[in-house]
């Protein structure tokens, strides 16, 4: 990671060298040149080439060296072979940050990602921030900076956008100008050498400009960095990012592009979902939410109110309500009242507010005046359908009132397209997101309100389990040494006990007698099971027997368990049996695992035994480390939660239990990061206590890597 | 239902009266004069005033009585008190059709209703096909007749609209004005006193100017003309309908409406679904549709090709197809090699097919006609960046050129506004639909394909079950004349038996020594249940053992059975136990039932026993009747159903016995409308078998209606 100064020179640069630069309209070279005159850029703009001459009014600079030291800029454009020429020039400079154009890098692998690493390996020593290679560039509104060869220059507003592809700035660049929509920054990753979509939210965090970020990737490689970054930021402004290649035939798609590796899209979902991001699946969304995010405070709850002029319009909301997390506001007595005061006797008073196709402005006002003053309402839509009595732009004038004075959110809904025009970019203009059908308004509202529900929610907290860490790793250095990746059975019983981790009463017992004694303790029911380092699959050999009630069906079963696995196994080494306690009646059975994600680390998985995870694929994840909160939910998530809460009349399962094996769990994906996956399965958990009956652990051998 | 040609006559009337005209320009009675001139009316129209004079240069008619008889289309807008003394007045002279625009009917309530009633049996009485009353009035482009006080004219086109919602017309109305959308017929039901949905579906089904059927609705009244006229339309030409008021806070708003009572949401999906109806949940969709149907042929099969510039784009549409019941076509060999002789070598010849950014528009065009030939390809998307070098009006060209030859769909998504504002004019000029992302295009790719399935699907093929009747009728008309609603047990069973079900094999034992025969018969081992008439709640007695497996064990517990009854019951009538035969081991519990809904009839209900009923809400549903497709998929549609088909090397269920079952529940409950709820539950399913085992109906007493 440059210095941060080093970032601000790239996005606020009061020196820019373009090298490559050229006087032929159209070439790359050019563009950029005139791209950083056409936003009106102040500063001091070198063209270099070692033609010199003059391009677009500019004397040209032959050598990279006779650029003023400590230069704040480098924008790269020429062909392949000369870039790592050119970077080291500009390091010898001292320049500050550099953007490379060229292509041809890690993306079309081979000597591209030799090329790659060297640049990578410059930047590093000379601490350059440096943007692409394999990119469109960077515009920074507020200074007149467009350093890129995108066509046309963005007005300035309060969105960041980032991508990893260039082809979408191009595209959302073209849209925006279209569609009326500004920026404060606009920045081409390419291939993220060295600055990655973590470095921007840093800086986009701080930057005052900047109301709400947006990014387009196609993979993270730095998890960890990621999640801190985006943790940090969305606490402070909203980041809305689509992240592509989320499916089978996306990912084949994204490897081939960038030579991204996509990783699993539901780890992508928990990275985001821990770090308060809020992904969508398309661009339309993304600006929709944007505009939404940019212009109106946050909904401090999730009950809407709907004002309309028409009752099918208003259906259709209170359908997209329905579906979504926001409620219909219940309206107090009190607002019921006062509304009934001024609105015709045949308006509908409860929500949606329906004052009736012949409203004029005054009525809009003096509704949404009162329905706005209500407590139990926490964000507002604005349904106008163009009738022929109605007055859209003296309504949009009421709905900007209302807006600037009640402080919470307010979306308006204009149907239609041609009659509509003017209040929409009246409402516009003045903050207010207006949506030609209620839909797109209603998800707005609602992924404003969880965003919300994000943002202030209680600071995670996080358990300290402090377990025998060095009697776990010396499990695995065994298995490491002799390069078993398994560990299962009594050495996976081992970790356990490392870890308290609850597991069944068990006790091994030589003989018949012994297994009695054992039993005696326990306490009658107990299960038997063959005790022998040689047999891994005891029910092959008929080595388990449950349900045993007293002591003569202990006896009987350990000689019948003991002579039938001799038989069976003749080369086996039989210690005797297992005699562990039975789980009792009402006993339900959870499965907690981890995988290890190669960008974002363990993440945990939790779900009921058998066909609710098998079949049924009603499975929760969070990403490791998790808080309390976090344990709480994961059980919560899934769907047969029901089953732990209890049916008919059933006690709920101990919850706190549970959640403690699954807090040890992340604890030991922590701790442990020779583990690859584990798996405790089953749990049993009942309303007493949750024990860990069976375990799995994988290793990741060195020799696998 | 009016006779056919009177609907002719709404919608090609030669003559048109509008009762109610008004020379005050702004007043509905002068504007619906205003746009039938305006909309380019060529027949006779006749403004009708008591107070004579002159409208819109048209000479005003003081009387109905003095309007030509036979009239085809009456207009009433006249204050309510005046609508049926108007009506009547049209009768009178044998107007064919009239459209009432004036409020103030069924969804005022009240006299509203009763004014309402009257209207249909004048209609009825007359043959007369009304439209409304409560509505914004009907359109035809083809022969300029504007029949409505909308503001605006739309233009032709061949998509048809029908509206519950007056608003919701105008709002659309002047969307599609501004969106340049045409249209064949716009149509307000209002409350649907007459015409509803059904009659607009029957008529639009023969109207050549038609291509695509469009409707928003808040409920359906008469579910059986629905189903029936939407069948047999839908395999005519699509239909995409929006019915509103789907949840709960939806149909509060609907039910205050128009009066609607709103059904419950599932049915009207099973009803969509049975009819072929596209159902979708907001307006975007509904014309994203249209468009996409009435410009491009069905896809033949799922599989897409996408042809990009780019590779964000491209994987962006990969990603949805993913997401979406398309597969990403894999192009053939041949394809490839001919890809290869012309195409770049660092472009990516699978699919998405990226030609680079440096396309022209002549590579667009050799790769479409390329793509366009491989069998394997069933739809085509052709993705564009404006990137500096393509030539995007060029390439509109070239998509237009291979969508004309190909014979398959063809879907252009040219990213960006501005600039490709120009090519997206041609496109759609050409019927190609054109979007500024790749989502909304894979959607109705999508929704295309699924509606190609359900055309081409085989004729459904139903059984004929024949029951006896006459058995369960007197069953039920017991149950009736003691004012029972629920039959179960004896009863039941009886019912059961009447069509042919199979049932456990059961015996009544008046002594332990005839249940030990009656076991001895049945095999072992047997359940044993108390039988007694006033005992309904068996467990509460301690009245079921099971797993009875030798006489000893079943004499035993017939004499504890019997005791214990007797002790805790001294009022009751032990007839002795009931012998049945016990569920073998590994069979599955599954319940089939149904719910009578007041519009749609029966619809029939499936899922696992227990939690994954109650629990997941794992359940499927159908409408009645079942075809044997039905039963099929009913069964198939459940997450749980890899339970039946068996996991882990267990054998499959009997699903040809199971789905036999459900067929006769179909039928049962088309043959006994009597019966409002009914619930076979559990019915036992294992490999050789599935009887019923326990069964509840519920009827629909008179005197409760």
């Amino acid at each position: 990671m440059p210095a941060k100064d080093n970032l601000h020179a790239l996005f606020y640069p009061e020196t820019v060298a373009v090298i490559g630069a050229s006087s032929a309209p159209g070439k790359v070279g050019n563009t950029i040149v005139a791209n950083m005159i056409g936003a009106g850029y102040r500063g001091k703009l070198f063209p270099v080439n070692p033609k010199g001459g003059e391009i677009e009014g500019l004397a040209v600079v032959s050598d990279i060296a006779d650029l003023p030291r400590g230069l704040d800029l480098g924008v790269i454009s020429v062909p392949r072979q000369f870039v790592i020429p050119s970077l080291e020039a500009l390091a010898e400079i001292g320049a500050k940050s550099v953007i490379v154009i060229t292509a041809g890098f890690k993306e079309v692998g081979g000597e591209g990602y030799h090329l790659e690493q060297k640049i990578i390996e410059l930047c590093d020593k000379h601490g350059i921030a440096l943007l692409g290679p394999n990119c469109l560039g960077m515009m920074n509104t507020a200074v007149g900076v467009n350093a890129s060869f995108a066509a046309g220059h963005p007005n300035p507003g309060s969105i960041a956008f980032f991508s990893q592809s260039g082809a979408l700035c191009v595209a959302i660049l073209d849209w925006a100008l279209g569609e009326n929509v500004g920026f404060s920054k606009f920045v081409s990753l390419g291939n993220k050498a060295v600055l990655d979509e973590a470095d921007m939210l840093e800086y986009l965090n701080n930057d005052e400009d900047t109301r709400v970020i947006l990014g387009y990737i196609e993979n993270v490689e730095h998890g960890e960095s990621f999640l801190r970054q985006a943790r940090k930021t969305c606490l402070n402004k909203p980041v809305i990012m689509i992240k592509s290649g989320t499916t089978a035939a996306g990912a084949k798609a994204a490897s081939s592009h960038t030579g991204a590796i996509a990783g699993s899209d539901q780890t992508y979902t928990a990275a985001f979902h821990k770090s308060g991001v809020i992904r969508v699946g398309d661009v339309a969304s993304l600006f929709n939410l944007a505009q939404a995010f940019s212009s109106q405070p946050l909904p401090k709850g999730p009950n809407l109110v709907v004002v309309t002029n028409s009752g099918g319009p208003g259906i259709l909301a209170a359908d997209s309500a329905d579906r979504s997390h926001l409620t219909m506001a219940g309206l107090s007595q009190k607002t019921i009242q006062r509304l009934q005061e001024f609105l015709p006797s045949y308006a509908a008073f409860y929500n949606p507010v329906d004052i009736i196709g012949d409203a004029d402005a005054k009525r809009y006002r003096q509704t949404l005046d009162v329905v706005a003053e209500d407590p139990m309402v926490h964000s507002i839509m604005v349904l106008l359908t163009p009738t022929a009595t109605v007055e859209i732009e003296k309504t949009a004038e009421a709905v900007i009132h209302t807006a600037k004075k009640c402080g919470k959110p307010v979306f308006a809904c204009f149907m239609g397209k041609n009659r509509v025009r003017k209040a929409r970019l009246m409402l516009m203009e003045a903050g207010i997101p207006c949506y030609a059908f209620p839909e797109p308004a209603v998800r707005s509202i609602e992924t404003m309100y969880e965003y919300y529900l994000w943002k202030h929610r209680p600071e995670p907290k996080y358990a300290r389990i402090k377990g025998d860490k060095e009697r776990a790793l010396k499990v695995i250095r065994k298995h490491e040494q002799r390069n078993e990746p398994e560990i299962v059975e009594f050495e996976a019983q081992e970790v356990l006990k490392a870890y308290g981790l609850p597991t069944p009463q068990t006790s091994l017992a030589r003989s018949s007698d012994e297994a009695v004694a054992a039993a005696e303790e326990i306490g009658y029911p107990v299960v038997l099971k063959i005790a022998s380092p040689d047999i891994s699959h005891k029910s092959d050999v008929g080595g388990v027997k449950v349900n045993l009630n007293d002591a003569a069906e202990v006896m009987s079963a350990f000689k019948d368990i003991t002579a039938r696995a001799q038989r069976m196994r003749q080369e086996a080494y039989i210690a005797g049996c297992l005699v562990q306690e039975m789980a009792p009646p009402g006993v339900k059975e959870v499965i907690i695992g981890f995988k290890r994600d190669e960008q974002f680390g363990p993440m945990l998985m939790f779900g009921l035994g058998g066909i609710y995870v098998e079949i049924m694929k009603d499975i929760s994840f969070k990403l490791a480390p998790l808080s309390y909160q976090d344990a709480f939910e994961i059980v919560r998530e899934i769907k047969s939660y029901m089953l732990l809460k209890g049916l008919k009349g059933e006690e709920p399962v101990n919850f706190v239990a549970l959640e403690e094996i699954i807090m040890i769990m992340s604890q030991l994906a922590l701790d442990l990061p020779q583990v690859w996956e584990a798996e405790f399965n089953p749990v049993l958990v009942n309303h007493e206590r949750a024990i860990v009956a069976d375990v799995r652990l994988t290793l990741h051998l060195k020799d696998e890597q």
